[in-house]
């Protein structure tokens, strides 16, 4: 598609270049400071957790079903916590670990032990390179996608290879031509809900063809991040197969390793992590995590299961959340409509939950709207984060996390994102004619 | 050192054994159910920090020094938790990572850094075997030591060397042979300040040997579990020389790492965790570590500093904790006395801190006396699990944990391991004149 700065002719088109650059200059002038980069939510939104702390105190009965939550012990996590993990998670209890405040580092230590140790039986992933002439284990990163998942894999030397991201999911003819041919591709990375950033939902079949496709690699893994399983803006939501009911159907459910947290519906960073698998892999990481673990802390998932009893009280309590962040979401959208609608320059997403909007400029242009931003006093994610390595193969893509700002700032930061978008196409159509 | 029932003529010793069968026949019918095998708190004791958790309520303030604790952010650590650290180690604050509630993570994480990116721009461990005809890297553990400590090693499939614990420290002379000889040995498991099980603390001398001592790897690294800095049982505790202040002396700084957390302190596996270093290692961790977290638990931090702002209200409170442990760890000195003076069956330590009493029996005693403690409803540590492996190669030692159990509880415990270490003691007599 073409932008209107490339229909524009030479006259028109440097009319527009110096507009454009005037109000830039006003807007440098204003000395703003906002930021669209992090997917956390505003001090209001989590001010709505604050009552949790006060269901733990000091006169508090500090047993969950008979497990005593003030002395070590209970390496799985307290019975209750375990019980609402399999709700969230779509398992029963005994298949969930609940951990510390991080699923992230669950994350980061279910690849580790694959990578130390191996699953079910095969080799450590460690040792394929030299088994197989030096050819590096490969992970598939569905792109755009999470940045912090992509620094996992590369982190213990893993190759991440980009696959494209679309509104059902991973684009699953290119997933399933190259885990049918490659046994060195030894997972994926999936948020298969409100995907970050795009905010899309794997629809049922994305779901049945990854947990039922063959694959060269006996131990390929699904790394099913369900980051933002209850996280819906609206009362009806994005529905998601349940992977593990799938994966069992298609007879092979080790496949598959959930995670979560309640991070983005208590306290960020201060919430409690969990990991779900078959029985077999859940064993087995429980195995591996206890060389360094002798209990999590479990004070904290009993201040949480008091607070969040059932799935229930977590939607009652995610419709809270939904409050602030609804008319963020809507805030982005009516200004993007209203700065680029018939203009060309850009094509967005419009999630119906999750924390993040996927933007889309002309090719080439992301990295320097980043910088044009930044120049106004708008803080954006770093383009090309959401590609592996950092590496948008077209320089598109910008993540728009309208989570943490006041819809106020929101939509000043957005009119500047606006303005940088467009004054950036109109130089990529001048530079097309030079 | 012979004992009494070796020295005994044939007719003493068959009397001996009938009375020790005896009395084992008595104590096996009243079905005793006692616990001494793990070092953790009493729930008496853990009640002490219970308003701890009224210091952060709904209402409360939940910045520490401008750090919002209730949402992502401030990898590092709180402000306040960091000083606190600084105070804990013995370093700026500067030089410490706060981090979730447990430390022995923090050691497995840290020995993971070495193992699969290297330290300070040395190779990987994990790549040492390779380039040394397959020989492994391996690390030093003083034992009797920390069995999870060897438990980290091993899992990483690096070899554990005993080197022998004495009242002053690992055997120096021992240690200095080893790690000036072979350049695969890449670190020791310290507890130097009432050792985990001895409950010696290392002299100034071992440390300053320690930290200055040649070593043929150039990435040697001393893991400093200062587990039990402030829990001393007496007004005047052992004091322990500052590493780090010993190590710049040295001109070696980068090789000590060293642990400490707040779990034997407040609440066992819901404490905060901390890790200090050089300032070149420190940053080292730190890059290592955020690949797999964002931040960690800062409103626990947040709740602990506001319990114990300070190491001088830290050793207040372990104070508090003294007085449930002293008697305690006063009846088992008083009853090993009592059931062993003059027999010349058992040693003991009688540490003046910690959570350990160190025991030996006779040589080839300990598997059997464990096992018939166990028989007689006494559980006690696994004999050998104080060793890499479990290998106790003299079969003696066996771990005291007296913290758990009432001192009724205990000393009824206490009754029963000396039966079973004089009987098996006898027997062993008599089997060697089989």
């Amino acid at each position: 598609m073409q932008t209107i700065y490339q229909k524009m002719s030479d006259a028109e088109l440097s009319a527009a270049l110096e507009d454009l650059n005037a109000r830039v200059a006003e807007v440098k002038a204003r000395g703003l400071k906002l930021d669209m980069a992090r997917g956390k939510p505003s001090p209001e939104q989590v001010n709505i957790s604050r009552s949790m702390l006060d269901l733990v105190r000091a006169d508090s009965d500090l047993t969950d079903d008979g497990v005593d939550c003030s002395n070590y012990g209970c390496f799985e996590g307290i019975p209750s916590a375990r019980k609402l993990a399999g709700e969230f998670l779509g398992v029963a209890p005994e298949q969930t670990l609940v951990l510390g405040s991080s699923s992230l580092l669950i994350e980061h230590d279910t690849v580790a032990m694959c990578w130390l140790k191996g699953t079910c039986g095969n080799a450590p992933w460690s040792e394929y390179a030299a088994a197989h002439n030096g050819e590096r284990v490969k992970f598939l990163c569905p792109s755009p996608g999470y940045d912090r998942h992509f620094g996992i894999t590369a982190d213990l030397g893993i190759e991440n290879i980009p696959v494209p991201m679309t509104a059902d999911g991973p684009d699953m003819d290119e997933v399933e031509r190259l885990v049918a041919a490659d046994a060195g591709i030894k997972g994926i990375w999936c948020v298969p809900k409100y995907s970050n950033p795009t905010g899309d939902t794997y629809s049922d079949e994305t779901v049945r063809r990854l947990v039922s496709m063959p694959t060269a690699a006996p131990d390929f893994r699904i790394f099913w991040d369900n980051a933002y399983c209850v996280h819906d803006l609206y009362d009806e939501g994005d529905e998601l197969l349940n992977v593990f009911a799938a994966a069992r159907e298609a007879g092979i459910e080790d496949r598959v390793i959930a995670f979560a947290s309640t991070s983005k519906i208590t306290f960020p960073g201060a919430g409690v992590g969990f990991v779900a698998a078959s029985p077999v892999v859940i064993k087995e990481i429980a195995s591996h995590l206890k060389a360094g673990l002798i209990s999590a802390d479990k004070m904290n998932q009993l201040r949480h299961v008091r607070f969040l009893p059932n799935i229930e009280a977590v939607r009652e309590h995610m419709r809270k959340h939904a409050e602030f962040l609804r008319p963020r979401f809507e805030c982005v959208d009516a200004k993007l409509h209203e700065g680029f609608d018939g203009t060309g320059c850009a094509t967005w997403t419009s999630p119906r939950g999750g924390y993040f909007v996927s933007f889309d400029g002309p090719e080439g242009s992301a990295k320097r709207v980043g910088a044009l931003c930044r120049e106004l006093g708008v803080t954006l994610t770093p383009a090309g984060a959401t590609w592996p390595g950092g590496d948008d193969p077209r320089d598109t893509n910008i993540r728009i996390a309208p989570s943490y700002p006041s819809v106020e700032d929101l939509s000043a930061a957005l009119d500047v994102l606006v303005l940088a978008v467009k004054l950036v196409s109109a130089e990529l159509a001048h530079e097309e004619r030079a």
